[in-house]
């Protein structure tokens, strides 16, 4: 093998502190906006329009929070997920600036935590990723945790550090995007009347709609976001895998969820946490993706009265509609058509 | 059900003189007008090539106008198609002011027919419905009936309105875009040298090439225009309806059309009527798409000699070239494999 | 048939010297950019990044050069290979200017050989394609050689001219971007350490990724491309031919293998030459593209330190990993998994 071709880190490759700054910088463009909606459908206005942004008092319409932690976490691919054997987790999720086309975007990650796993073979590693504009200025911060195969299994394990996490980003922490007023938001070109204070805790909504995943689209997704994991684009590899087909990115499904709670969602005009998340199954081309969500919790935002905070829980299922549902069952395992299960939260505006 | 979700207006919800502003205004951009050549292969030189628009006296290439009509018409779709049974009829369809990157189009529709169906469970709706830009010009109004489902069979049905349609937008009614001179249009690089003088009423043009769909092509497109009716993309609902498939958008399938007929109608630069159009049947992933028009009618436009109008039919059908003009039989009745017959009228340069 | 459909070109139409201005001349943009990151997955740093393209005296991230060939490319297909039963290869491919989004392309070709088959049916034609940009620049020009069919088996075929071609561009013809210093290059930002100084003639790398081919993905990249050539999109008419497939644009395997050849040559950062190239056989959707590549030249420019040469082959393969290089046989044919051998010529930083 040529010494040239990146063949990713494992788990001895990881130490505590380690510093990865990851390619490519990319430059976002009106592309990248217009292809999200192509790929999703999303219809969230502040996304879709630079007048109705700007009668928020935004310069023109941000991308997508999502389309941004996508681009963000693709870079963070082939440095820390290479040898994956699974993506574990989320947690502390923190949108910054807003991102808009021409600004550019590089990701860098730290590594937080390493646990041998007890079979010896693969490793728990923890990073916190960073992205940043061409200010310097944060747009995203995450921390996310993978299985990681060993290089030689009989390797020296290094002494295990777990991080803590928090549960949630605390409403008190959210960052409101500089001059955002939720007083220019216009319900009516929004297609929604819902606002903050129409929202109870416990409440959950079932999307309605749904949308079945192509081979052609998941991956056009996933390479705009230069996202490199050979599971989701070589069916000739896959094809040996105990699934024998390429399995759709996560985070694919996580926006088509997203996209598709505009039903019921449509003034959760900006995320700006994602507090956990969690793959439950893996999907694949021809799945019909369903989604319904539960408030769990909602707060007030320091010395506003236009806007508000909603945590949010979306589930995400396939080829199963939501009209019922579906979640745990009695013995805590999830339903098998769960997919996804995405703790996050969201702005809304107040009606003041 | 949760009060938040939006299921559709039935039939009952709709009232003569009814105003429906409809989510989400979008400030289009180049991103739309990539996607729409990859999606279409569209070659029509105006919407390509900022200096061919220029030459021809505009400020740069303006977008499809199948695009714009896409786009405006995919917002009235959650609220007046959601529970159609069918799209019965376009008519009246009016072109205004070209739409640039950067212009951001909101779509408001207005109620201008009722007419409950003999069987009581369903009823027509006409809709008029304008698309403005964002300092309020007008860029496309059409007029649209559907078939809907009541939500109660047995509710009091209103008055039957049934409103009068032009068979055709008089040519004097036309508009021609503020700027635009046919004498700058370069044939040579359009690729045809044939002009307005050049084809007769009656001529018939077999476009010769074809493309087959795709599930991804059309989910991307409809995605694109945010028309969110779920038989497009919901194979889990789909494999229950009589054809156990997703059916392809029809504003797809005039597309393909309008981009085939390149080849043959090259300098038939801008659509500036849709007179009239049925999707004669449905079409599905693996269909292969031909097209062939006809001269409707030709006709001068007031105080112009740099540019003509043409009235054309095209017709397209699934499987099936167009060599031999594939049409209706002697009874009437479309041949099987024709899935639309499209009356729209163009501009084309003159001689002069 | 209609007087005004193109019915492309015949082996008898050409005529040496004769010039053939194609349609449509085409305004680049972000959206062909972002396209081109979605449909290839390509992570060169140089064209995805304006600031990272800025570090290197670039006013913006120019175009993948691959996909200005692509576009220049597509406009000649009407015109030359419409009625092509095979393309033979290309030759002395030559990259100018960068080009930029809002730059407008347009193509000529001019036919500068001309051969009859020995069986009379079909010919070889030679043309050497130029295609420059709004200020008439030249940002790129190639020979390419394709086997045409006769309109008329017994027309008189004219004498054989056989243009020589250089067997490649010479390193000190290559035009290194006017402005451009390997100097700001970011290696560490490219995620590769590996310079021009590294790489040996005769060194062979595997890029050890893969990607497999979707209908809707290289029609997308085709239609981009304004490449109107029926074996790509016509299954009703490839069902009868001798594959019984659409026929995936060799183009769109080019820019795959280059794409995967970024984990091996990241800092291969701009192709200045296409030496000779040969679709060695057919890809159909469902295979699996994998790439390696071997350096069969190296040399410096003429008055820098900054940046040097290497030429380049690049092997492509269908469901065959290419972790033993794959080749041809002692017989000198080429293994059955081969499908595209290309010799071109790139740039690379040098340590200075």
């Amino acid at each position: 093998m040529s010494d040239k071709t990146n063949p990713g880190h494992f788990f001895e490759d990881f130490r505590l502190g380690q510093r990865l700054v990851h390619a490519t910088p990319r430059t976002v463009t009106e592309a990248d906006v217009g292809l999200y909606i192509a790929l999703t459908g999303s219809r969230f206005p502040l996304h879709c329009s630079d007048t109705f942004a700007g009668a928020c008092g935004l310069e023109a319409a941000p991308l997508d929070d999502l389309l941004v932690f996508h681009i963000a976490f693709g870079k963070s691919v082939p440095d820390v997920s290479l040898n994956a054997v699974a993506n574990l987790g989320y947690a502390d999720g923190r949108f910054g600036a807003p991102v808009y086309p021409g600004d550019t975007l590089t990701t860098v990650s730290e590594v937080i935590g390493l646990k041998p796993s007890s079979g010896g073979a693969t490793g728990v590693v923890w990073v916190r990723s960073h992205c940043v504009n061409q200010v310097d200025e944060p747009v995203v911060s995450w921390v996310r945790w993978v299985l990681v195969e060993k290089r030689d299994p009989d390797s020296l394990a290094p002494e295990s550090v777990v991080p803590e996490l928090p549960e949630a980003v605390p409403f008190a922490e959210l960052q409101v995007p500089a001059g955002f007023e939720g007083a220019g938001y216009d319900c009516l070109l929004a297609g929604s009347p819902h606002l903050w204070e129409d929202y109870a805790v416990g409440e959950r909504i079932d999307h309605r709609d749904a949308m079945t995943l192509e081979e052609a689209e998941h991956q056009l997704a996933t390479r705009l976001y230069q996202n490199t994991a050979r599971v989701h684009f070589d069916q000739l590899a896959a094809a040996g895998n105990r699934f024998g087909r390429r399995i759709v990115y996560g985070g694919h499904v996580i926006s088509l969820a997203r996209a598709l709670s505009f039903n019921g969602l449509a003034n959760a005009c900006r995320i700006v946490a994602i507090n956990g998340g969690r793959h439950v199954g893996p999907t694949f081309a021809g799945h019909t993706i369903s989604a319904w969500s539960e408030v769990l919790d909602k707060g007030a935002l320091p010395g506003r009265d236009d806007l508000g905070a909603l945590r949010l829980r979306t589930v995400a299922t396939k080829d199963r509609p939501c009209a019922d549902f579906p979640d745990r069952a009695a013995d805590g395992k999830p339903d098998p058509a769960v997919v996804l299960d995405l703790d996050y939260t969201v702005l809304m505006p107040r009606r003041g």
